[in-house]
Order: structure tokens, then C-alpha cells, then sequence
């Protein structure tokens, strides 16, 4: 099993372990190079670790029709990389000094290595992907990297705009987090040539999976488990990006000042600003609605998996949900 | 007719005329958006203009078997918009404020915006080239983005290293620019279904007339003709990357005291050593010798062409390695 995953996780990844292990090995071939300053870059960069969810994601929704294992890995390693590739460019943006509770590219090498890296990275997930010989594979990798980079700059634009509704946020988290889980699932159907109404089936737990782990994801970036999401509390806020618990908010209160300050005007935020934001966001009335929206989410994601035939890799997916339910409390 | 090309440049895209106005429309289509902002930053870029020489290339390829417009034009406006996206990350690497005599992305909206932008444009081609439907062409376009952004990082770092050798910079030259014009003309003959021994000769040429094309502007980045380049002069040297006049003058006295203060230590050099270094590379005999190797790799691209079966877009390739040349002198 892969080092520092915890129990519960190394128990759901039980039916796809050694597909995992070869994901992880291709990963770490990457930094077999001799370009100088590479090797370094690249080893810190992919063994940052994290729960390698999306990869899991890939190998279990290819493992429900077993018959192929190297192409699910192939694109399980594929789809790690456009995330490990998009966090580089996102902490370059954001000037976030850590991630995972470790420090970022940029911090330690600068933004201009972060940059070139990032693009070396998407260039060699794009690379992998196009080794699965399957074009209807690669259109849907390439969607999603347009779907990543425009949710990147929607968001990044929306910090100098209004308040975003509750559609424009959907949309946003769709694009810049759900896609890929959707892409991550869909894939390893395909991959395996499993019938269309499976292929469908598991796109949408996919879909709904990745949006419940990102409404979680802002959510607790709010409430200030720093530890969680190992990286500074109200993150979101300071760059005036308004998650759904601020939504949440501004629906209920439109003329609230604190956020209607944060969404006016360019550049980091005031941090006094935020703490008062925050503050009104910790309400649990409003968290706990917010964790509901991330419960139907997990409660789509496994009806999604009805009509896909029982497995080990099919129960694997729903105790997923349940694990993703369970941040929601 | 494009507007902007002068007469010369047009005559060579004659056969192709009609065509390159559809990749012209293609690129022109992309700031058709409503996501905000979006639509002036992908106007500001796509309108940039150039002389469009890489989709030229791809048609003409593309034109020799030419019962196929369609793919030709799909894949001229993927690698253009490869290059535009590469352009919009190294002026952000290089802090550059200019770009073909116009404010760069960076200068104008911040580095920011020109991470993500370049992200998005990065995208948009790899969506683009799927859109060809053919995995060996899709394949060779994500290799040559591996290309550019290794090729973008090798020269990065070469700045805080020693000086290349001669074959490290072929290598380095072929990865940030041959390798695009390689793909360029390869993918139109592929796109064509062009015989195996014509897709290769085009190949080559595709790779030699790329090399050429980044000596000469090496040596004019040099010579101090910002006006032909629309950057500032001595810009790589700036940066502490040595190109082959650089090379060639080490070749010939590696004691030489201001290259080495360039190669040595981080970051933007002293402008005082970046000016005596420029008067010494400023040398007849050193460019001159530069000229020759760029002329070369012309004669190369010429010969590649002489198994291509003879027809207007063949002639039009052969004048443009002429035109090449004519910038050589």
C-alpha cells in the first residue's frame, strides 16, 4: 500500500492497490531525468502526496470490467498529473505559501520555475494520456483542461466583480474541480470498454463526488481547520473569491458589509476584513446548510452507482462517498 | 489577404490564401466568449498578428495532396495558438514589457492573469488538435509541447549554470522552436494522408527552417535591429542565457571575462556587463559565422523538399526558405 495513507483509505483502495502502486511508480519515473535542477523539482512536486483520489478514482471505475489494467493506470497517472500540474499554477496565483501543509513551488523555487514547471507538467500529463491511443480518451482530457483553466480565470476574475450566484458558483466548482473527477471516472469506464449506461453512470458519480469534495473543501476553509486543509484559514476570502457558505450569506443578507467589501476592488484583501467575514460565516445555521449541499452531492454520487454491476471496486466507490460524507459533519 | 503581410510574405502564401483566412476566423471565433474579461484578453493576443508563418506552414504541407482543407485548417490554428500560448508564459518568465513592438500580457494585466491565460490558450489548442480526430497527430502535438516547456525550463536554468556547449544548444533551439515548425509541416502532410517518405521530407524541412529561423533571431538579438525583433536588444543575454554568437565567441577565448560573469549567479545581469559583452559578439567575423549556420540550415530545408512532388504550395515552401535567408544577411 502507498506510504501515509490512512487505514480507512488503504481499505477502500483494497481492490486496485497494485494498479495504484504502478500509477505511483510511473509518477515517480518522471524525475528519472538528466535535465539539470529537474530531478529535484519534480520528485518534490509529485511525491507531495496527498490521498491520490482522482488516480483511485480512475483504477476503481476501471476495475468493474477488469479485463484491462495497463491503460487505467496510464490514465490514472494521466489525470494525477493535470491536478498536480494545476495546483502548481493555482499556488502560483494565489502566492500561497503552502499546500498540504508543505511549502509550494513557488514559495521555495520562486513563480517563474512554478510557471515553467507547471507547464512541463500538463505537457507530460498530456503526453500519458495520448498513450492510451483512444481519442475519444484524449477529447475528454482536453476538456477538461479547458474546463480547469477557464474555472481558474472565471474565479480569478469574479475577486474583482460582484458577488457570484449560486449558478455561477456550480458552474465554477464544476470547472475547476468536478471535471476532473468526472473525466476521472468516465475515463476508466471507457478504458474498459464498460457499456455506455455504466460509462454514463460512473461520469456521474464522478460529477457529483468532486463537487461534494469541493463544496467540503470551501467550507472548511471557512471554518478555520487549518490542519484539514493544510493551508491558511480564509484563504478563499482573501483573494475576495466568495465560496458557497458566503453565498449562503449574501442570499440571506445582500447588504452584509463585509463580504459586499471583499468582492469590490482588486488585490489581496484587508485582513481585518476577512476576520469579520469570517466570523459571521462560522454561523451554524449557515455551515450546516452548506454541509447539506455537500450530502446530496455524496447521496447523488452513490445512487449514480446503481445500475453498475456489483464489485469489490463498485463498493469501493460508495464507502468513497461515505468517506467524502463524513468530512461533511 | 492578411492584413499587415507584406507583399513578399503574401505572394508565398498565394496558395493558401483562402485557407489561412479560415484559421484566421478560427482563432478570431475563440473571443466570441462570455465569460468576462476573457473576450479582451483573447482579442489582445489572437490580434497580435505576426507573420502567422507556423499554420502558413502546416497549409502548405498540408496542400501538396490537397483534397483535405478541413484538418490543415483545424490543426494551423492549434499550433498557432500552441505558440501564442508559449509566448504569453515566457514574456511572463522574462518579465518582457514587449512583444513584436506591443505591451506584453504580463505588462499590461500582471503576471496573474498571464499564467492562467496562457493556461487557457495552452487548452484551447490541445482541444483544437483533437478536433483532427487522428492520435498520431495528437500524439506528435503533445510531444512537442513536452518539447517547449522542457526546452523553456532547460534554458531557464542554463542562465545560472555554465555556458551550453554547441550540441546543448542545437538541443535547446530544437525543443523551444523547431520542434513546433517540425510539427507544423509533419501534421499537414499526415492530415493529407501524404506518402511516409514525403510526410519525413517535410519533416525536416519543418525542423531545419525552425532552426534557422531561432539562430537568425539569436543573432539579431544581438546585433541590436530591435526594430526587426520589436524587443529589446541583448534581451538573452539579459536574462543570462547564451545563444550561438555568445557560443561562438567562448569557442574562441572561454576566458572571455564578461560571457562568464553572465553565466554565473541568479537572476537579471549588470547592464554595464551585458553592453561590453554585446560590443564583443557585435564582431563581423562571429556573426558572420553565425549567418552561415543559419544560412545552412536553409540549404538543408531546400534539399528536404526535392523528393516533394512539384506544385504551388512546394514552391511557396522553397521561397519562404529563401526568405529565410534574405533575413541572414
Amino acid at each position: 500500500m502507498l506510504e501515509g495513507l490512512d487505514t480507512r483509505i488503504s481499505l477502500i483502495y483494497e481492490p486496485i492497490a497494485d494498479d495504484l502502486l504502478q500509477v505511483e511508480e510511473k509518477l515517480a519515473s518522471l524525475s528519472q531525468t538528466d535535465m539539470p535542477h529537474m530531478a529535484e523539482l519534480l520528485e518534490y512536486v509529485l511525491q507531495a502526496g496527498g490521498k491520490r483520489m482522482r488516480p483511485a478514482i480512475t483504477l476503481l471505475a476501471g476495475n468493474i470490467y477488469p479485463h484491462n489494467h495497463a491503460l487505467p493506470v496510464i490514465m490514472g497517472a494521466a489525470v494525477e498529473l493535470l491536478h498536480v500540474a494545476t495546483l502548481i499554477h493555482d499556488d502560483t496565483v494565489d502566492n500561497s505559501p503552502l499546500r498540504r501543509g508543505r511549502r509550494t513551488v513557488t514559495d521555495l523555487w520562486g513563480k517563474n520555475v512554478a510557471v515553467l514547471l507547471g507547464d512541463y507538467v500538463f505537457a507530460t500529463s498530456a503526453v500519458f494520456v495520448c498513450e492510451t491511443n483512444n481519442v475519444r480518451v484524449i477529447r475528454r482530457f482536453s476538456e477538461t483542461l479547458m474546463d480547469l483553466s477557464s474555472g481558474e480565470l472565471q474565479e480569478y476574475f469574479s475577486g474583482s466583480n460582484s458577488a457570484p450566484s449560486r449558478s455561477e458558483y456550480e458552474n465554477c466548482i464544476y470547472k475547476k474541480t468536478a471535471s476532473l473527477f468526472q473525466t476521472a471516472s468516465e475515463t476508466g469506464a471507457i478504458l474498459t470498454d464498460a457499456p455506455e449506461d455504466v460509462v454514463f453512470a460512473l461520469k456521474r458519480y464522478g460529477y457529483n463526488i468532486g463537487m461534494a469534495f469541493q463544496v467540503i473543501d470551501d467550507i472548511l476553509d471557512v471554518m478555520g481547520n487549518s490542519q484539514e486543509i493544510g493551508k491558511p484559514v480564509g484563504n478563499d476570502l482573501l483573494q475576495g473569491v466568495l465560496t458557497l457558505p458566503a453565498i449562503n450569506l449574501m442570499e440571506k443578507d445582500p447588504n452584509c458589509g463585509p463580504l459586499n467589501k471583499l468582492v469590490s476592488g482588486n488585490g489581496r484583501k484587508d485582513e481585518a476584513v476577512v476576520q469579520e467575514a469570517l466570523g459571521m460565516l462560522q454561523d451554524p445555521e449557515i455551515l450546516s446548510s452548506c454541509f447539506a449541499v455537500a450530502r446530496d452531492y455524496c447521496t447523488e454520487a452513490a445512487n449514480a452507482l446503481s445500475i453498475v454491476p456489483d464489485s469489490p471496486a463498485r463498493s469501493s466507490l460508495l464507502t468513497l462517498t461515505e468517506f467524502v460524507r463524513e468530512r461533511s459533519y
